[in-house]
């Protein structure tokens, strides 16, 4: 059975709801849980103590901590102790809705990168209009990039969807202003020319849609502008349903028109929910490592356990590890 | 009456639609319209000829066409021609849909910048849920940003809201990756000192999502980040509306409920829809230049034109000016 590493103490809602849906994904047999943290609070908080294993942490990092001052002084921490369990083979993965910056200097400094990759990149799965996943890398992971890692992301990008997702060819496209080759800034015009000249089914730049629509399967950008295309994608869909609610429950014929319309309405909140997937993948580290946003509810929780788990089985990082390596000597 | 050049040549439905949308405007009497472009084209596609002015150019700049390249060979290109009229004073404004990159290049050319700024910034304008106006700029002006010139169009934002949208203390928001200081890149980072220390009232790092829900009124970023927020912006919307019409239509309750909800759908149609305010303006330039939509139709150039007829109305670019020029000596 697949052992997952949970970081207890990290995210907005932690320990609380880490708890709840780490306990849940054991109680469904979806993975061993090792829950990692404050082993008092994290057991009290516990229904079914004997359904998880745990391993104590005497520290955490807190969501606003300066992620290069924890690694110096939090070796310690829940999330560190959770991905050192990975780095003694304890534990097949990892999973964390705390400071995203801590656990990837965490997963840097304890798992190492793989070869041939600068900075790791956090991707995001997004479902598509043609029914399939798009993959965001960057979505946050590395926010000042050179274009050489703008490159490495294209990479893993490709090797993630082929074997992960199971795409045949999967299409990249290079996050932009828009299509036209006379768009970009000089990052990606560097990035252009690198990726163009590397053997990928690459179309070029795309536009922010294009994460949406199924026009590409894999969408590269920088993480400083990857994680703003993903938060204003949320806060869109947020202000949509806003001004929807505020809309349909003015006056009678809004309320029945609400009522009949309520399963397409509840389809499309599950569709748009964060928590659906879960988590995101670190891809390029040595180590499977999920990271949770930190808002993430039970439900979150459990489905990135699920995530993890599916990462784990396909042996993720061995398989980048290898298309990197494949890469390096081409 | 104020006086609109508009590029009748520029944008992706040029000329017929601008055409139209020009005549519009001088039907209704917004402004007193003057055509720039092909002549014969442009008259054959006027119902009311003695409606506008037309003003002969020999060549316009296609929308794939390098801005570089068309600044050096383009002179007599139907924007250059419009950009001129304002500088010449024989216009007021100019309105254009075109090649927005050579559009920014020939006001810069022709027009020249204004005093303490180094980079023009395109400003959107979004309807917020609190019933307000956000202003985003830079929109894609500049995708290439140093801080100091973040830092202008923090000041540039701050005049705009303070004399044009009528707000007395406009709240400035930098865009980020997280409102967290220990967020953001290294150019945001460095602009973030600068703007700290300017007599602004600022509030710091804000998200994607505070660009519709009121609580900033002037949101700052590069050309680059600051077009992908905006085009992703559509995109979500796009996305949403596609979804909901394929499960509305499904079933007979989904119809109903549809027919019941139509006014609110419309409502959110035109609340999103580009075309309501028209065009963006461009600020930091020596004249009134309002930039639309390449996508424009001939409502957004109506509204463009009732947008730069405000503008001019209220000497934006002499109020910027002045601005900008109190703070060079502040």
């Amino acid at each position: 059975m697949v052992r997952v590493a949970v970081d207890g103490m990290g995210g907005d809602t932690a320990p609380h709801a880490i708890v709840k849906g780490a306990e849940i994904a054991a109680r469904e047999g979806i993975a061993k849980i090792i829950l990692v943290g404050d082993e008092k609070r994290l057991r009290s908080l516990l229904e079914t103590p004997e359904s998880v294993e745990i391993v104590h942490a005497p520290s955490y990092v807190r969501m606003d901590e300066s992620p290069s001052l924890a690694l110096r002084k939090k070796k310690d921490s829940s999330i560190n102790l959770a991905i050192e369990l990975v780095r003694e083979k304890k534990a097949d993965a990892v999973v964390s809705a705390g400071n995203s910056g801590a656990t990837m200097a965490f997963a840097i400094f304890t798992l190492g990168r793989i070869k041939n990759v600068d900075r790791p990149a956090i991707a995001t799965l997004h479902p598509n209009l043609k029914g399939g996943i798009t993959v965001l890398l960057d979505a946050g992971g590395t926010v000042d990039c050179k274009p050489i890692h703008l490159a490495q992301f294209a990479l893993m990008g490709d090797s993630f969807a082929r074997h992960i997702l199971k795409i045949t060819s999967p299409k990249i496209g290079l996050l932009s202003n828009g299509e036209e080759i006379t768009k970009g800034n000089e990052l990606t015009k560097e990035a252009h020319s690198i990726i163009e000249n590397m053997n990928l089914n690459y179309i070029g730049y795309v536009e922010g849609t294009d994460l949406y629509n199924g026009k590409v399967d894999v969408v590269v950008a920088d993480g400083f502008v990857g994680n703003i295309a993903l938060k204003i994608s949320e806060g869109v869909v947020d202000v949509l349903l806003t001004f929807f609610k505020q809309n349909i429950t003015r006056n009678l014929r809004g309320k029945i028109g609400y009522f009949l319309l309520k399963d397409t309405f509840k389809e499309l909140a599950r569709k748009v929910d964060y928590a659906e997937y879960g988590g995101a993948p670190l891809l390029g580290v040595d180590g499977t490592c999920i990271i949770c946003h930190g808002k993430s509810n039970e439900r979150a929780i459990r489905n990135a356990i699920i995530l993890a788990k599916k990462f784990a089985e396909n042996s993720l990082h061995e398989v980048l590890k290898k298309s990197m390596e494949e890469y390096g000597n081409s």
